[in-house]
């Protein structure tokens, strides 16, 4: 591989500030250029800084032209974009002979065009942050290792979770927001799909929310878990076709679900059509549009009791009516849906304050049979943030991204045919690094009988 | 208009046969060809029978040269293909200057591929079938008739039920499949969206079915009714947009909803995924997979009784049982989604035998003020099939199509900014003709106090 020098980041958003940082610091370093490119040129030079190594550019990503000679300029680009832009920053990578790192999730075109890529000699990494990023690496090096001492893997849960953190947490859901609230509306619509003793699981969106799980996390106590959307599609990536016992989840203070349950019974998290004249409705109103009209003269209130078989004073109402849901306030969003609407009455309430802190927690429990006894193997990392600003969210979202960036640079050669980090030379330098960063593991086995 | 005598009727299954037949009879009288065609011969042929003035055709519809030279030797195209095919049909209408009439719902494309028909003098006519079809010209005599005597329209209730008639009514659902199998598993999926007294009202799919209410049908007494997802809509088209009360809904057998609610909660008409190994498990084995793994060692329908809070005894779980969903029996239906399996299970079980007999009820309910009283209209139009061949599904379906295009044969002019059938011009004339077939409505009025 040729040695190369330059990286340019597509956007700039808060999210940004870890990735973009390392790679400053490593950029001073080894006289890289690190440009950064956004819509907003404010936001790249207030990311770039006094980084001699930097250079904020003025970028709209539609503009072809331009897009493409700001490509061209570059030999690694990672994209920040949101999801949609990924496939037309890809193709002009593909064309212009660029690498091309991103965080997100691998979807099919991108898997196409990560093949293609490859055949040119390029690397195109996804699934390179947290959820999905770190996560496949942490999990693949404790499978590798397994399997390598000859060992026989059972099952695997694992559950990461982007919470507050418990000095932050000062509102009755323990909940904040700490990376897209839009995604934190729509988490888990689709059908959970997981393997259990080696029978298929499935559990349609409606009842989510009520099938969640208690877990233990080590050192924290308990928190419940709800299944993510795609377990099964992860033997396949982790190459444990065979496992009879998969779950991936995602994590929450205990009684979040059965509050949020709430919301999804009620219809509050659709996305798909418009709720009509939502500028000059209350919030109030919208709740009443969504149950049946008969018993108008109950407060508001003990009708979603009644239809949700609440206790009045049960804390998932008592969370709900903090939210501002039953208020007279105005929705003042036009041509929103519920889920538009349902974001912007939680944005004020669920927003982190400059000095709060947020705190990531990832735990894997492998169960398998090695020599003959049969052990549990949990690990578990935990990080928390500085403040608003510095989210461990945002450093575990984008240094993995700036560690496999910076190898690259420094030479390393990650052509392979896996388009996520699943291999060891790939999650053994990354995770090395980020052990430097505080984001390590901590493990127990125990001997099950 | 020009004369016109030749007639392309695209489709010969096996609801084509009221609409075929009509047209032939017609046909013999008037010298009209009537051309059948469709991919298989022998439906075309037997759908033609020995009638001098049919001509069966094969034609595949994919085949773009074929398709355009059908089209193009006809006057008048009758579509009675699957909807996705609509499209193309109509671009090759307009091209070739046919007419168009199909009793589909028009889609948005369909709207302006009529625009674009309009300007060059054709006719292009949508939900010209039963519903959409006759709810329309049925419901737009009324309000037309209320508002030309200087009524106000206050509330439009309006529902349809393609049922069992009593005769051959013999299993505990009351229900057998008169149409698209595929369609009743599905029906209902989005939100239901009405308007009750000037207030808007969302029912979400999960909760439809556990929504629906009791009706009084004239001369037949309670039947049950669930929103159909569209009532809204209809404002704009029928010209009644200050209305404050308005829903459209499907009719059920009592007690029906109940239970149809029990496969919507555990997720078995849900058609976005495939069930994985779907080919080797039973239909036992797919309920397991919703449910919770806990208490395996209770049995399935026990399990099901406390999911559902159904009491063990109830006609609900009774129907389900009835089924064979909580059977041993194997699927044998390879990568099917839960809608998928659902249809095949219910297909034999809601079969019409030969000699069963189908009925549609539609009925209207009108509430408005006249001449300073306030008045309740009720119209309700009842019909039954002669055996599972001749249905009356298929005869509603098909008479106002064949109705309108014979009257264009004959000369009426039907060229309108509509593509619905709902202004008088239209409606009226295939309203007399479909009185003359059995189709007709009774109406009581009474005065509200």
């Amino acid at each position: 591989m040729k040695r190369m020098n330059k990286v340019l980041i597509l956007g700039a958003g808060r999210s940004s500030s870890a990735l973009i940082n390392y790679l400053l610091r490593e950029g001073e370093v080894h006289n890289w250029t690190i440009a950064v490119a956004d819509r907003d040129i404010s936001a790249a030079s207030s990311a770039v800084g006094e980084s001699v190594t930097g250079m904020a550019l003025e970028l709209d990503i539609n503009d072809p032209v331009e897009r493409r000679k700001t490509i061209g300029s570059a030999d690694i680009v990672v994209s920040l974009l949101p999801a949609f832009f990924h496939n037309i920053v890809a193709s002009d990578c593909l064309e212009l002979n660029k690498h091309l790192i991103t965080a997100s999730y691998v979807s099919s075109e991108m898997h196409d065009l990560a093949e293609k890529a490859r055949s040119k000699g390029l690397v195109f990494m996804g699934e390179m942050g947290l959820d999905p990023g770190i996560d496949h690496m942490s999990a693949m090096e404790k499978i590798d290792e397994i399997k390598e001492s000859g060992g026989t893997i059972h099952s695997f849960r694992s559950y990461t979770g982007g919470l507050v953190a418990p000095e932050s947490d000062d509102n009755p859901w323990h909940y904040k927001f700490t990376w897209n609230p839009r995604n934190v509306v729509l988490a888990g619509m689709g059908t959970a799909q997981y393997l259990k003793e080696g029978r298929y699981k499935y559990i349609p969106y409606h009842r989510l929310f009520s099938r969640k799980k208690e877990v233990e996390i080590q050192g924290l106590g308990k928190y419940e878990m709800y299944p993510n959307r795609d377990s099964l599609l992860y033997r396949y990536a982790y190459k444990i076709e065979d496992i009879p016992t998969i779950v991936r989840g995602t994590l929450r203070h205990l009684g979040f679900c059965e509050a949020w349950d709430v919301f999804v019974k009620l219809g509050l998290t659709d996305d798909s059509y418009p709720i009509v004249n939502s500028e000059h409705l209350t919030y109030k109103e919208l709740v009443e549009s969504y149950l049946r009209e008969e018993d108008q003269e109950n407060s508001l209130f003990d009708r979603i009791a009644s239809f949700t078989g609440l206790h009045p004073d049960s804390d998932a109402l008592k969370k709900i009516e903090w939210t501002g849901l039953f208020s007279n306030e105005k929705i003042d969003l036009p041509n929103a849906t519920p889920a538009q609407i349902l974001e912007k009455l939680l944005l004020e309430k669920w927003k982190l304050q400059p000095h709060d802190k947020d705190m990531i927690i990832m735990q894997h429990e492998f169960v398998y049979t090695l020599n003959g006894k049969k052990e549990e193997l949990v690990s578990t990392m935990t990080l928390k943030g500085e403040n608003a600003n510095n989210t461990a969210m945002s450093k575990l979202v984008g240094l993995p991204v700036a560690i496999f960036v910076s190898l690259m640079l420094k030479g390393v050669d990650f052509r392979t045919d896996e388009t996520r980090p699943v291999i060891r030379e790939v999650y053994q330098p990354v995770l090395r690094e980020l052990e430097k960063h505080g984001v390590v593991f901590q493990e127990k086995i125990r001997e099950l009988v």
